[in-house]
């Protein structure tokens, strides 16, 4: 077979390829990582690179989502295009997947932006929920995995059990499981380990269930070094913080994007590509990554070591906790939408890759079902829905929007697929939330205002840039309130390109990229679906528990993207209900503060199946009234504009 | 480092050894396996070989074991000898470990040998014990590791629960646990075992207190393929048979000489190597490789596959237990010897190296004290000892001699170092029952008649070849009471040789070594500390429980040596009780039998832990009537000869 050479400016890195590799795949082995939203398809648009040097013809598919320009200047789609020549390929700035950015310079920046977010964020001590119910059994500190100092008399003739006897008859004093097991590795060196530190040893517990596992035994007193990880696995962003497990004290927090993105943005292209040839094993070893990078980085900002680190908790959707331990999520795409497990054994970190100390466990979160995850029950333990006698809402909004309602008496659950629009994919120009994206944005007299992440030359527009860019298009009548462009308007920002109108947010000279930034009619219409399907899915819940939003205690908004959401402009598309806005909480990061919630507390945990089991999914595909509820929701804000969103007034027009 | 060749003949087997590594090390390497009971200390005279180009030093040692001729014609001790030149050496037989013989064409012979013992042996369907106590749950056939096929209704979407819970909802109708667990292997294929076998599968289940641990899904019905293997892990020879676990039966069985032999003939010696510079290891692979060749040679017999084994009981001392798991067993050897474990928790087979099914378990038997293991356990399990309300007495004659005595109220046990004497060690010419060894004896009118193993010319005496031969000589008045030969004997076969008396069993014309077989009065001494051990360690116990021999119902007779025993001459050499015949029952291998108990019977294993629980150990070393029982027994048959043992008549002197 024919190889070529294939050169990625500006790098200038030169791999050999096979012939027929496709360029996507070339500037993988190059480490040169694309971005793409649809695993490969050929559909999104995003990995569109310029061959320079060389002769590679666009396919069909590349023509029919590349301009003629773009065409004319050599751009492909790097998915589609196989090598077979050598190649100069330019890779433009909004093609790349921005990792090292995240993981080294700007990390400490984004983290910042992710920090000064309204309202509770991760990295804060204390939780929310603990407060609230005082008698609380998930309110004891019982980490699941613990450390205890043991000092034992020696053996004599009349006291001569095995150590191990010795051991667990010491440890029952402290820690009063009812049954206990030991890893052979603990048994091995045992006999030396007890007596070259004068019977003063350490024994490290894992819980599960009234069983104690003795996972390790360490000489001397080492209780001050155990430490747990809780981890966010999200579908685009992998958020972990370091937990001192002695103490439940926070010790840091550090978040990179999701590696698997590379192989497709959402959840479901994540299955086709895992489904495919063989590739489940890339997508695991890609989290895998994530979270020990995050560990790395974690461990080397305190100088601790990673062998300290006995327990990591993950929270994420169910798809996402599938690929984490390698399990084939295939039967999750298809009705009837069927996971492999929902309630997670412990298993050994080690054995799913995650290097932390020997025989440390990594506890999955538990799922309600197949698109109602551990980052929903992590949520609700967060939240502290399931403790009240009031009945609450919590949104989760993301790639998927989960909804729970209920109360300490019953909980309901839904998911809608809304889409990636709001985390930066579906639209022209979308983004997600890292340096250069627009996430606030103002539109007044023809004139657009914005703030960046990193105060940065816009690159992008994040997916709170969008919510507030079509409240900010609806609020000044560019757009009607069926979310398109108004036909008429003096504005020098609306043009028409390819056929269709789109609104300039930014001109060439503003942007980081000399492109220039713009929302289309097609933009529109897909965030239109987005914030449609997730409203629709809140008011047919709500509706499903014979309620109005009135009687809602509290509406707890979580999701990375919940944090820079714009309360005001959020309803004023339509997204989240018209009510009260003291009623309004957002969470942050409920997924990552459910899992420390995990991580610090055997009980918390525990609650967290209990959560998981007292959850009743209603799948909204089976669901009749969705589809009224989701055409009404295509408006802005709706189609009952004045009974379901009283407060939102826009310019007359 | 200077390099020298050393070859071993008559194989001519070269090698290249560094400077001062020793003749044993250099052997082993070339494949070529010596003896060795002192475990490489240069005291067992066993590993010598002969220089026959070269020079090699024979040390300090070797001049004080090695005759003066024997020296002359260059015979050094291979542990003691290090090379210090290109060297030729012969191995003469005995100085070989026959493992091959053992492994290829004598194994058959060998077994028929065992088959041939008296009384039951391992190999026959059916159980000792269970039989007696037909209520006992112990005879419930329910395998550690069991196969159950289900045929499963697909989900819906009325029922769409994940495939665990699926498979645990419909596992229960059949296999009532109250809790099961899975392992990561299980869940990362789940998905498609299940869609591409039409939701028919056989789901592996071990059981472990109450907990079922699926430890693999199979598509389609396996169930007819689930077979277990039962081992007796002895100091001297490894057995193991090959079991049906659907139903019970026995397949095969297959024995060979434990590896670890190399490194020391018994306990301590293997003690002192381990706990010597990092040499743990050596003796659990050793053992390991022992098991590994018995279950290849039993798969290869049946035409089954070693991944459709899926449990391994295994049975051993303590110490036994410890090395197979690779535990350091250093505080067993000291006072007040302390074990590691007593109660082994199920492992996964192959994290110890056993090449069965993946996840298959390995499940050591429970023991009772640092002298008194596993194998002990499995005797009184399959003997039920602790199943009648009578009082019996288990004697289990081996390096060490283990005996318990009790009821189903109450159980004694102890242990005496009986030394390797009757497993071929400790004497000039003693070997282990293998081809060659003389088994049977009679000697009448100074006529020495004999029956070896194989039919083979006579090369050593085995274990029950001694007791014979010592019984033979007091019943001829060769030898006094106290075990000295007599003197002024006119006996052609009685000769001095380096100060000593010896009495010539064979002459060099009989014998496949040339050499002629003796018995020194060293060997006789050491004989007679062995059977008085053992003897002392059953009075004493007996006496502690304030009975006496009268009062035992049964006395059973356990170890592959108790298998050939002769029970008048066992009685006239006063190695056990003189009791009416009728009493006396030999159990052959009775710790293999108890670990296949556990293998088809989870409750079986259930019992055996009961039993180790429910035995208490008296350390004879602490216990001070043991030493005045010792000093007693030093005589044939005792020194209370008419009140002991008052069946035991010689001729008049």
């Amino acid at each position: 077979m024919a190889k070529y050479k294939v050169t990625f400016l500006p790098e200038g890195k030169t791999v050999e390829v096979d012939e027929g590799t496709t360029l996507f795949q070339a500037a993988e082995k190059a480490g040169v990582y694309l971005n793409s939203l649809c695993g490969g398809e050929g559909v999104c648009g995003n990995c569109r690179v310029q061959v320079t040097g060389g002769q590679a013809k666009p396919d069909k598919g590349s023509i029919l989502i590349l301009s003629k320009e773009e065409i004319q200047s050599g751009y492909v789609l790097a998915c589609q295009t196989a090598v077979k020549d050598n190649l100069e390929v330019v890779v433009p700035p909004e093609a790349r997947l921005e990792e090292e950015q995240i993981l080294t310079a700007s990390r400490q920046q984004d983290l910042e932006a992710w920090r000064r977010a309204p309202a509770i964020t991760y990295g804060e001590p204390g939780w929310v929920s603990l407060h609230k119910v005082p008698h609380d059994p998930a309110s004891l500190f019982e980490p699941l995995v613990t450390k205890v100092y043991l000092e034992l008399s020696p053996p004599t003739r009349e006291d001569n059990i095995p150590d191990t006897g010795r051991i667990v008859r010491e440890l029952k004093k402290k820690l009063n499981y009812p049954e206990y097991e030991i890893t052979l590795h603990c048994l091995k060196d045992m006999c030396e380990q007890l007596r070259s530190h004068d019977w003063k040893v350490t024994v490290v517990v894992a819980r599960h269930d009234d069983m104690g596992k003795i996972i390790q035994i360490q000489g001397g007193d080492t209780t001050d070094r155990n430490y747990g990880v809780a981890v966010d696995v999200g579908t685009t962003t992998v958020v972990a913080q370091l937990v001192h497990l002695g103490t439940g004290q926070v010790m840091g927090v550090e978040g990179n994007h999701n590696l698997q993105a590379h192989y497709g943005e959402d959840v479901l292209s994540r299955i086709t590509f895992a489904c495919g040839k063989g590739s489940l094993r890339i997508l695991q070893e890609a989290v895998v990554k994530n979270i020990n990078t995050l560990i790395k980085a974690l461990t080397a900002e305190k100088g601790i070591d990673a062998a300290d680190i006995t327990c990591v908790v993950a929270a994420g959707n169910t798809t996402m906790s599938h690929l984490l331990l390698g399990l084939m999520p295939c039967s999750i795409r298809d009705d009837p939408y069927v996971p492999t497990v929902d309630l997670y054994p412990p298993f050994s970190a080690r054995e799913v890759g995650i290097e932390i100390a020997r025989n440390g466990i990594l506890q999955v979160m538990p799922s309600v079902a197949s698109y109602v995850g551990g980052d929903t029950v992590a949520g609700v333990l967060a939240c502290g829905l399931a403790d009240s006698a009031e009945t609450s809402c919590l949104i989760d909004v993301g790639t998927n929007g989960e909804i729970v309602i209920g109360n300490n008496q019953w909980m309901l659950s839904c998911s809608a697929s809304a889409g990636p629009a709001f985390e930066g994919g579906d639209t022209k120009c979308g983004m997600r939330a890292t340096r250069g994206a627009i996430q606030r944005l103002n539109i007044s007299d023809g004139r657009v205002a914005y703030d960046t992440i990193g105060k940065a030359k816009p690159r992008g527009i994040s997916g709170s840039g969008l919510v507030e860019l079509l409240y900010e298009l609806a609020r000044n009548r560019i757009v009607d309130i069926d979310g398109k462009f108004r036909s008429g308007m003096a504005d020098k920002r609306l043009v028409s390109s390819d056929g269709q109108t789109q609104y300039i947010v930014a001109f060439p000279d503003e942007t980081a990229t000399g492109r220039e930034l713009v929302i289309t009619q097609t933009d529109i219409d897909n965030i239109m679906r987005s914030k449609a399907a997730i409203f629709a899915a809140i008011k047919s819940l709500v509706n499903y528990a014979g309620l109005s939003f009135d009687q809602l205690n509290k509406v707890y908004v979580a999701g990375g993207f919940g944090s820079y959401l714009d309360i005001e402009k959020s309803i004023g598309i339509g997204l989240i209900p018209d009510i009260t806005k003291e009623k309004i909480e957002f969470l942050g990061n409920s997924s990552l503060m459910g899992a420390r919630m995990a991580l610090i507390s055997y009980h918390a945990y525990d609650k967290a199946v209990r959560i998981s089991r007292g959850i009743t999914n209603i799948e909204l595909s089976h669901y009749a009234p969705f589809a009224d509820e989701y055409m009404a929701a295509l408006y802005l804000p709706h189609i009952d504009h004045n009974l379901l969103f009283p407060s939102v007034k826009f310019k007359e027009s």
